[in-house]
């Protein structure tokens, strides 16, 4: 055994060597090298087009960098036979090839998976990509918008009586992209016993319809189409956004101990007995009234004593946040949430920091996003002295 | 090397001691039961109160049945000091222990870092929480709305100049629960190496944080907050929802290679001239006219057959599914997103299949939903011949 201090992270040792492009794939190899893994980047002459997206601050794209922490860059062109060659060379030495193309186009470009289990039988091949490599759809273009829209995602999303509505945040990539991560960090650990690689594969489709949770258990059970709802709970009440002296709350007392709490903060611990209100059905079939009632008591006091108030004494309680909101909350300082990374002669850049902490190998960046082709030379080296050793 | 048929799941062989409920915690340990992990839900008297939310069939919450898959259940009361003797001697056995207390709990039942430590040192220790457990909130309850809310999720969800807006789905919940996995498979790959576990914890709020993606580095580069745009694109056009002869369909025409595809295909090859949609910027000001344009194009002919040539076409489209429509969907089918699980006398329950493919050790349920205690006997008989052993 070893201490803590020595230990090092996780996916240490492991190399990745990552095809993929713009989110879902590259947010996929970040979490692998966040948990430590080297990570190639491999980036036609043209590199990443992430690399021309969104705002840039000393010529640099900030999208890029936050998403391109702890990789190194190799430039490619996997289009002339040298490259390709490169490429099978550079699989020789991999634990991981990630992939985010269309299924069979890696095939097409001369790797089928017969051909990389012979390059390396111990190699896990990932791929994310928009609806899974078996059935109709296999080959259609896949965008985030157009996954929500398929999964059901939008179907769900909306204030109620209005038309489907898209997440602001590019949810199936991302979610897809971790649950990759979570596929190739299991079959690694299952390589350590077996011996042998597999491949793994998640789509944007399946990951993001995989989080319908108990709207689809109920959709199955009852037959019934789950409907939009807004900020209302579908079957809850007290449930939503509330006015205070200075400001809206958001409340979520979803059960009944936590109602009574909720009532008995804001001097109407009565109002159980009322059978207007007793049950929940009752209360769900008077959301309005009981809506008006709970704003009146609320009105007694601020929205940030409310929140201390109600939180103290067992009540979920929050409020909407903006993103400026959010990086100033001390909660999210405390947690390090962002992070300002050095990048040369680029200067430091904000990004996000890492939702899962380690406690005795915290995520760190060791390596900034790198320049295309930043790491080229260093990585073909290091192959001539593999085949020359 | 062994061959594909006679592997094992990735995780087979490890041992999980779940003490979480209703929902991040054990969609946690479903994800590791589904790689093959052994997970031992321990349950209250009472059992996990999942167990009496949503319709039931046969006596049976079909919410419980889908996120319950592939674990045992023993109850054990860790109010008594027996039931607590027990825990520690089911920890020994253990790789993983699982929690979704508020942070402290756990240590105040008893079980502190140090001591778990000692009874077994390889164990990793993980966490799923509300807002992390440093940090002025760490003592908050924390359902999914509240998390929404404070995590920014909110301020970009919704449509253009309407309130802010939670997601029906609990995508806090779900989003930490799968972080939380990926970190165990990370850490359990790397305790193979170390010998030595480590603690591993997400939040709800950190967890959906990080899905921010570009909309947090550009919020970081440009000070500004991302406003809701509803299903329009904050930055392309055209994007969103079109009308056709008999629906709508979502065309995300990204960039200007898919963009000339798509007015290729619907008989407007000619519309990049023109000086009002020559460029982006100049597309986006005039969204509304050009949405006019598309639609009166698209009136030529039916949802699905856009959606069929224009996909072929290289454009990404597709249309807003309900649920039901996902689950008739032939790429649904294909890719085994709904499965029957048989349950004994409970029947036959629907639920979502594996979003992880993987090639040579497939996810599968081996084990039904439990009944609350079903496992009681056989695990604590195991614990004591591991005792007398």
């Amino acid at each position: 055994m070893i201490s803590g201090n020595e230990m090092k992270p996780p996916l240490d040792g492991i190399r990745v060597v990552d095809l993929t492009r713009v989110l879902s794939g590259p947010f996929c190899s970040m979490l692998l090298g966040d948990m430590g893994a080297e990570v190639i980047k491999i980036e036609s002459p043209a590199g990443d087009p992430v690399r021309g997206q969104g705002h840039h601050k000393n010529g640099f794209s900030w999208y890029f960098a936050s998403f391109n922490r702890n990789k190194k860059s190799v430039v490619l062109d996997l289009y002339s036979d040298e490259g390709r060659d490169t490429l099978a060379q550079l699989l020789e030495t991999a634990d991981v090839l990630l992939e985010n193309f269309r299924p069979g186009v890696l095939a097409r470009m001369g790797f089928p998976q017969d051909r990389l289990d012979s390059i390396n039988p111990r190699l896990i091949v990932a791929s994310v990509n928009g609806f899974g490599s078996t059935g109709p759809y296999t080959d259609r273009p896949a965008f985030d918008f157009i996954a929500q829209a398929m999964s059901g995602f939008m179907s769900v999303n909306g204030p109620a009586g209005e038309p489907p509505l898209r997440a602001a945040q590019p949810v199936t990539d991302l979610v897809a992209g971790l649950y990759t991560a979570f596929g190739i960090a299991s079959a690694l650990h299952g390589r350590n016993r077996d011996g042998v690689g597999q491949a793994v594969e998640t789509s944007m489709v399946n990951g993001v319809l995989s989080m319908m949770a108990y709207l689809a258990s109920e959709h199955f059970v009852t037959g019934e189409n789950p409907q939009r709802t807004g900020n209302d709970h579908p079957l809850v009440a007290p449930y939503g956004l509330y006015n205070t002296a200075d400001g809206q709350i958001a409340i979520a007392a979803s059960n009944d101990q936590i109602l009574r709490r909720l009532l008995g903060e804001i001097g109407l611990p009565n109002l159980l007995d009322d059978p207007r209100f007793a049950s929940n059905d009752a209360r769900f079939s008077r959301r309005a009234e009981l809506h008006d009632i709970l704003d009146a008591a609320l009105a007694t006091d601020t929205r940030e004593n409310w929140i201390a108030r109600l939180n103290r004494a067992g009540v979920p309680t929050g409020k909407v946040q903006t993103l400026k909101d959010v990086f100033e909350d001390p909660q999210i300082q405390a947690q390090e949430m962002a992070i300002d990374v050095p990048h040369g002669d680029r200067g430091d850049v904000r990004m996000l920091g890492f939702p899962v902490k380690l406690s005795r190998t915290p995520c760190e960046v060791r390596l900034p996003a790198p320049e295309l082709g930043e790491h080229t030379e260093e990585v073909l080296a290091s192959l001539r002295r593999h085949a020359s050793g």
